[in-house]
């Protein structure tokens, strides 16, 4: 049994991690903490694990609670999340980080989009993306992963196989995003409020949203070549999933049927990626770590449209999918 | 033109209160308060009124507000607005406020429920309640009214009837009661944060709702009996919309037919309130200043359905209907 | 590997089923049943299969399909799904009834209230109610199950301990449930229709939905005792879940001390029932076997709260349980 | 008092412009016609109706109709609709016609798309598109109106006047769009069925829906140039409402603030389009006539997003100003 540890427990990223990891037949929770005071147990604050996990929340440091764990899951806020368990790995301890910490391979992207100083800068660069459909021999035995975003998921997963092949231009590349609500987090806010966004769809963070540098880094990264994003991310009045509609140029002339093929060779052996015939919905994968895909030509532009479950192929799911492989069990394990 | 200022008019029931009375043809908005500083458009709080109300938020103290108007409508809460309102209404200017605090008409009561001290406990008592289909005559050329809660309104419109011709028991009332969202107001609370209530159903505050004297209290009155009451409101996924259903003990032998006569007769002249045949959904109102209500008997049970928008007749349109009274409009101007 | 198949593939309880099934060490599916022709894949009605489930669906005779498989499960409508088992159960294979055709244990009462015919009158009362919190000990082992219906579910689990100790009067029981839309099937209706259902509140079938004798049947059996039960279900606009709000008059005076006790007691051994102190919301059950539940004294009411997920514990989650008890697994494996 | 009828007043939009019409001080609905038999209440279809307005809904031809009324909206299927309505603008009376019967200019366009011989080939060409920010001179005094689609008010108004200034490539546009599922009419069909649509985002007709030739025509022949479109619509789990998110590419180097005067500029004298700064939500303009926009540049990329009532402006409220107009009532009466 692998012991593991949540840092950072009480949000919806933790829940879903919880509740794949309880159903993982190699995996024991041994540790949750949280910054809640007076060890409650974690169903006080997620109803949904009663009977099914008791444990306390502990007001813990990074430290302790690598001690008592074979792999820590951070599910801290960024440069929190790098500044508890850079000594962590340091340690020994393996670690998936769910914050965008270790994404950005570049310090200065990072500290510019961020707007911060990045507490273990000598790392970036050298730890791993965790999107194993792309990088998984990397993610192989790795001790570190770099948990990917939602939203660049979404992104990445539909545009990844077309510029590999040189079906689209990477100059140009439009992704138009929706999300649900719980990729805003736990926290309320006015934004979040049920009657302020229920019944209702609004853009935010045009040009200004912290996913843009990390869409355009992998996806360059993965095909040696500079891209060129604009990304518009929308929020949609339900609790989970994300579909992203992209919009690419063609580098030549092509088909649909091309455009699919090259997309069901890419994820031939991916078991999580389903390129689909239909346009699919979120709720095709709600609760699943799937993400569908499908292509279209319209005129002179390449559409594709991929959804995924934000809190599992987004996050949590994702996190299990490279807990796997980093420790040699089946990727598809509890998934 | 009657010259009207708001109180408070950062919340969703100012909101749909400038909303009815930028249509009502005798009325002029001149002035609305909130303790935000800069005196920012009311529009940037609410886009909703973008290019329909150019009239900025004043940190202005009631009476201040009053020098300028010839109606005060208080959205501020609980002892803050019998605290602003007091000296207002000694002023001479009219007042309707959405409060609770002139509603009951114990002092202990008041005190007891609301855990306060009363800012203006002699005024307690004397106040006229202002649901117009059962005190019309009261309201008529009032100073002050003291506006209907919103649960209380679905509750009492449904049962008023039925006690007045002693067809069912005072002593055994169970009102369950489902309402949207917007009735939590607009300040962010996890219990109200979109991911935590949307797609869930829960009940509250059971037993300890203020709502539940204040149903007591008007029933009560109006027929001159005790009333016994048992209220559970419930929070639905939905922005705004209550739903009652009500629980009685016949008095004697009684048929759904009679029931339903006894509803008739007694709103024949009310404009508002609709006795239908069918089972209705709160939707049937929405946005509307009626209330629907039916009756059924169930083995020994007489149950009654009434369903309003908590917004409008549950409070602003009930504030516009009892204005139009005071003020001597018609009852449903711009309604 | 218990072999089972699953007679009406394309609702939402069979695929609610599937998926449990999927995650359930000792089952392999064989066989889907529907009335669809061409044997499309189950994922083209259900793309929350894609990838994980690789059967077509066959228009198959119930016997036909009993062949190949140790267990059926059948989502037929009531009717339909006595005259498809019965011959199925008599040939030696063992089924889980979705309908309620073998729930209520009177013949006429199941005429009257379901208007048809019965097709396997002779097991009419000879076959067990599948609520293993009431009747472990007659499933285990069992050849028929009637799996009980969602309401009534939530329902007896609440009553059931406080009838049994004494504690409530059993002629005097209001159910108000609060249901989310899968309850109503996948067949498109008006009144589940996304623009007439959503944010709205309504009530139906108050007095004559066909749940109402099951609850008075299974409690008053349980009890010994005649039953009088009020049942109003309304509809909720979210996916799923149920929240009962029952309403009892206490036999003697009482605490909500001594209720939450009995409510204990009689769950101490039952892994999805939780006793609660909070007012439980239905999300909390969402995706789960569990049910919540609370009590709570107001006034000379005895009030309970009680939520479970609808299409699991208050379906196929039901039929796992009683499954796993018929054919000796652990009660909670795969939930 | 201008007499008005509709045509197909059980839907959506029907209900939506009668509950304006009742507004209006110069109008006064006499007739409703729809398929259904039996001379039913509008209030029994539409329960928002109940005492605002009692009128049974007939089952009379379009000719019949006009007889009674000085001014006939067409709520009809189009195709149906022109085949109602040319004899009736022959025989003098004006029409709104809600379809896209005369809204596209080119009969061979209009026969590919929708898929059907045009009833009125010879006014094809001749009607002007009411659209009265593009053609208010030309709709003073029509007698025939095309009421424009909902998806291609928020795409021209989004787009017109930065074409018309030449900012924007008219090559080169794309629009990506949301909307509520009213949207999708009143007939309950599998994809609209609560369950299937709620919690959950899905796109549909990429490249083939039918308000794609309408934006390129309106806004080819509005600037005299050849547009090239990309038009992405999505269903969205809420009742009304529409956000386009439209991108194009900048003829030269310009900047937000140009972007944002172009738009200004263009709108000065239009009541319901506002040019907001921040990113407008659907909600900002539900109930309302509104559309709000805003524009962005990210990279190389223009970026507009506009949002309005599909209902409102999308259709109902578009009908009523284009009603006011060709009447000689103030364009905002009512609205």
């Amino acid at each position: 049994m692998v012991r593991v540890g949540i840092l950072g427990a009480t949000g919806y990223t933790a829940l879903e991690l919880i509740k794949l990891l309880l159903r993982h037949p190699e995996v024991e929770i041994t540790t949750l903490t949280s910054r809640q005071t007076g060890h409650p147990p974690i169903s006080s604050i997620h109803p949904q694990l009663t009977g099914r996990l008791d444990l306390p929340l502990e007001n813990l440091e990074a430290m302790a609670a690598a001690e008592r764990v074979d792999c820590l899951f951070s599910c801290l806020p960024h440069a929190a999340s790098a500044e508890a368990i850079a000594p962590v790995v340091n340690g020994g301890t393996r670690v998936v980080d769910f914050s965008a910490d270790y994404r950005l391979t570049d310090l200065e992207t990072y500290e510019t989009w961020y707007q911060t100083t990045h507490p273990d800068p000598t790392r970036i660069g050298k730890v791993v993306y965790g999107l194993p459909e792309l990088f998984r021999k990397q993610i192989i035995g790795a001790d570190l992963v770099a948990n990917p975003g939602c939203y660049p998921t979404s992104a990445i997963l539909a545009m990844a196989p077309l510029l590999q092949d040189g079906l689209v231009e990477p100059s140009d590349l439009i992704f138009d995003s929706k999300s649900g609500v719980s990729g805003a987090g736990r926290t309320p806010k006015l934004t979040t409020h049920f009657p302020e966004c229920n019944e209702g769809v609004s853009a935010y963070g045009i040009g200004s949203h912290r996913h843009t540098p990390e869409i355009a880094q992998v996806l360059g990264q993965f095909i040696g070549r500079e891209i060129g994003v604009v990304f518009s991310p929308h929020l949609i009045p339900m609790d989970r999933g994300i579909l992203t509609t992209a919009y690419a140029r063609p580098t030549r002339q092509t088909t649909p049927g091309e455009l699919m093929s090259a997309l069901r060779a890419f994820y031939e052996t991916s078991p999580f990626v389903h390129v689909v015939d239909h346009l699919p919905s979120t709720k095709d994968c709600a609760g699943t770590n799937n993400c569908h895909i499908t292509a279209r030509m319209v005129g002179e532009r390449v559409i594709t449209v991929s959804c995924l479950d934000n809190l599992i192929k987004g996050a949590s799911g994702a996190a299990v999918q490279n807990f796997n492989l980093m420790f040699g069990f089946d990727e598809s394990t509890s998934l």
